[in-house]
């Protein structure tokens, strides 16, 4: 029985978190947190659980957390989690943070994208970043990971392969993404009100998005070049789902058939890759921890197609794969219903 | 040329009420509120505006509005609106006001539904209640108008001709309500969040919704015989719209041919009023002043339909529609698009 | 391990029969028919399934699908599903049948709602009423189970506890009910189109919609008095998920208290049913087999809330449950993730 | 007045073109075409229209709409257009075609890309482009114009002044373009059923859409060096609107304020493109014959952001604008509400 908790269980991926969770039978969820002062319970924040877990949202330390559990999913927003994951790690727990404070690998970067001093800056750059698909071999003995960002999985996994072969051009590559509203989290905003973003499509942080930073370090340490993307967020009226359509250069003409034989060789054993024939469609992948993947020629152009759930693959689903690497259980457990 | 102000021009209906009055060349807005302090343009407020009104939202006294208009839609909150309505009445504006505020006639019922004492209660029961398909003879020379609320027309609308002919039982009526979700209005909220409220029906205010009295105090003016209805309004995952499915009890048999020629007789000649054959679709009435109106019966059960655009019908179309009878313009002057 | 076959393999209950079959190891999905006779593989008419089952759908004869199987579920349309039982259960097979076909008793009844004559009438009448909350105990002996349609069960489950108390009126109950748009099954029609649905709420198939005989028959027997209900069915702007709002007349004056203790008392041990204290909204079962219910009083009026996933414990949820409980395994087995 | 006659009225774009007359007190709308043999009413096609116009669709012949009528929208398909077009000129209709059939100059492109040999060669090449924003001397004097398609115009409008300038490569240029689901039109497929596209979004058309050669040729026209582009257009859970994301390549460095500048010169006096400095959202051009225009750079990437309707500037608005260019009434009759 592997005893864990979940800090800020309040959002979108904490809730499928847990639901994730109550499907291994050998994981105990002991604790939850929340800031709400008034410790509601797990039901009254996400009514769809009610019945199925019998818990409330506390206002707990990290060593209170620490007394009861053995692994920590850390949901709160960036700043929030460097704030509490050093002590959660001197106090024995092992941290999947799903937040952006242990994504990249240098201080500056993050100050610089983030607007903030990093405080606990010797863990960068140490910490294993969670793509198992890429990384999985250093997953399992370690003690914290960076769990990727929604879009970031969804584009690396996108143009890994061609970058791991140096097929594309490292420099230039138009990553065109849309994502649904629960991306966009669950504190109340104008611009995710309902009427604000239903029957509209919109762009957002065109030039400034937080994930560009992290899309280029791992496509950088995947291809050994330097790799800059432009990345273009688009808010799109559906509550899940991302689907970045990609636009790199080849560097030698290479057919469609070729490409795709070399991502179905690159994920070989990925159980949640799945390599398609046809454009990829985000309700195909909703509900799930994969990522599906395809790839089109307009003429000489190449147009890589990824899609993801963003709570999923893109964020709990993710989360998931790494505890499960983490602590001895199947890859896939609680992760292919 | 009429000159006229909007206070609280960042809601929903307010946008209405510009898009509408811009169609009017007689009409000139001169004045628009809001509270921020930085007087924010109103394209910077409503997008859709860009080009189209040069305008900001001010932080105007009543005194400052009525200095540069002559007639003034209020689409503040209930409370707001009596707050600076007897003020605007003793400067001489004309005032067709959306809130709640000068709807019931009664301030103890007022008291009861929306938890104020009512600071203008001489004006209760004065005021004319603005359905021009109901009283269309006291709007021209109103000064004040109470708009009517969005639920209520559309269930006034759609039992009036029966309620008049004395057809069915004054009590027990069941009206179950379906609003899209600008009907919450625009500050944002966890439960109008766009990942909440789509994908998703529920109901809401049971028992307790504001609406419940106007519709039984307007129809008991109607039919003259007390009047209780059992009003359930529901969330739907949709901008804009309400149907109202209702259940009366009829007194006597009369066959569905007989009642809609009942309904045909007595919406002759009103503009926006359609008695259909079909059963209405909000889709149908979807940015525009009518509400379609059919009835069906299964077995002897009678259903009436009602369906309306929550903000035109609802909100700000009526409002016009009140302000074109007291201007002296056409009733259906910017209505009809 | 139970060799199951899909008779209909290409609509969206189907698609919820394989996701929920594959999460029972014991089961092996052993054939899928569709009418195509270019046998397409399931994954290009459901991809979402890509991967994760590879059988193509085969015109296949009833004989031939009970060479394969040992449970057939039928998802065929009603008439073609009475076309093909008869042979499936002569050949050994046990039966869900999804369709209408062995739902009502009276062949004189499936005429008049139907219009086709009832082929195999002798059924009618026997065949087992697979709402499990009911009759749990007729179901793991039937060969044959009648599985219920999605209001249906939503309606019934919702007034079951009242009726079986004898506290309702047993006649003129409205049931004013919305549907997402996948109960109105896979076959591209103009209703259906996203943009002829979409923004857009109405009624349709009223005072003829075919639950109704269905929901008498059941309530009746429920209840031990001939039940009519007004049954108003709504196509809702979401693709899935059915909230019914009924209004039930009391016959003595009891607390909302008392009919919530009523209903936790008589759904006691059922594990799908959750009576809650808040208003069931449909986001909150939408991919569970789980059946919300809660009650509320406007006045001396009663409103029963009851919310399902129209295409889970509408459809292919309760399939599986009846088959779990044929097949000797757990209730709930795949159903609760 | 003006007699005009829309063929092909069953569609959404036809809707809108009766809206849109409807608006214009000096234009009579005197006929509507269907291939229905039971000439339905037009508010049983587009029951929005009750009590609007009282018109049937009919199966007539071009001679017999040239009877009655001075100008003919047609709103047929591709192919069907060209069938009845050279016999409406030839009886002296002029005519707005919404089809593709007369965009392209080159018979030998148009039966590339729609698989069908071009019937009246002749006229391509000589027929007049109805983009006004660029060709609006033409269009007054002209008897048959090719009205653009709705990706074509947002394309090209945002595309055009940087073109015209010789600021930006003329290949290479990514169109990443996302589109409601009417532009799919109103026959039922199973592809825009309303769960299929619901919550979703895809790609569609890779390097085969048709709109490519229409937005080369015209781009070419006006850069005067063969343009070559990526078009990806993308169907997003939306009814209405356009958003194309355009990646074009700087010729030299120019920074965001000039480009602005160039855009408002460009457009300076052109009533429907509103350059904005936001991010176009498609919510704002909804319902309207405005193309909203604005640029962001993300590092040097320039990035073109175009949002339409596809409905109104994208096919009917548009369609209305030239017709009234070529009847002399005020360009923006009927498109400003």
């Amino acid at each position: 029985m592997t005893k864990v908790a979940i800090m800020g269980a309040t959002g979108y991926a904490a809730l499928e978190l847990i639901k994730i969770l109550l499907r291994n039978s050998d994981v105990e969820i002991v604790a939850l947190t929340s800031r709400s002062e008034s410790a509601p319970h797990i039901s009254e924040i996400h009514p769809c659980l009610e019945g199925r877990l019998d818990l409330r949202c506390e206002a707990l330390t990290p060593a209170e957390i620490a007394d009861r559990a053995d692994f920590v999913f850390c949901a709160l927003p960036h700043v929030a989690s460097m704030e509490v994951i050093p002590d959660l790690l001197a106090d024995g727990c092992r941290v999947v943070d799903l937040s952006a404070d242990y994504r990249l690998s240098d201080p500056a970067v993050y100050e610089k994208w983030y607007h903030h001093v990093h405080i606990d800056p010797t863990r960068l750059g140490s910490t294993v970043y969670g793509l198992p698909e890429l990384w999985a071999e250093k997953i399992p003995s370690a003690d914290l990971i960076a769990n990727p960002g929604c879009y970031t999985s969804t584009a690396i996994l996108g143009l890994a392969p061609l970058m791991a072969k140096g097929l594309v051009e490292p420099t230039g590559i138009i990553i065109d993404a849309k994502s649904g509203v629960s991306g966009a989290g669950r504190n109340p905003k104008l611009g995710t009100l309902y009427p604000e973003c239903n029957e509209s499509i919109t762009a957002y942080g065109v030039g400034t998005h937080r994930h560009t930073p992290e899309i280029e370090e791992v496509l950088t340490t995947v291809g050994g070049k330097e790799v800059k993307v432009t990345f273009t967020p688009h808010l799109t009226p559906m509550n899940r789902g991302i689907l970045a359509t990609m636009y790199p250069r080849l560097t030698e003409a290479v057919s469609r058939d070729a490409i795709l034989d070399i991502y179905r060789a690159f994920y070989q054993g990925k159980p949640f890759v799945r390599v398609i024939d046809r454009i990829p469609a985000t309700k195909d992948v909703a509900g799930t921890n994969y990522c599906d993947i395809s790839v089109q020629f307009a003429g000489d152009q190449l147009i890589v197609f990824s899609a993801t759930d963003n709570l999923i693959k893109g964020a709990a689903g993710v989360a998931v794969q790494n505890f499960n690497l983490m602590a001895g259980y199947p890859e896939t457990t609680g992760l292919i219903v």
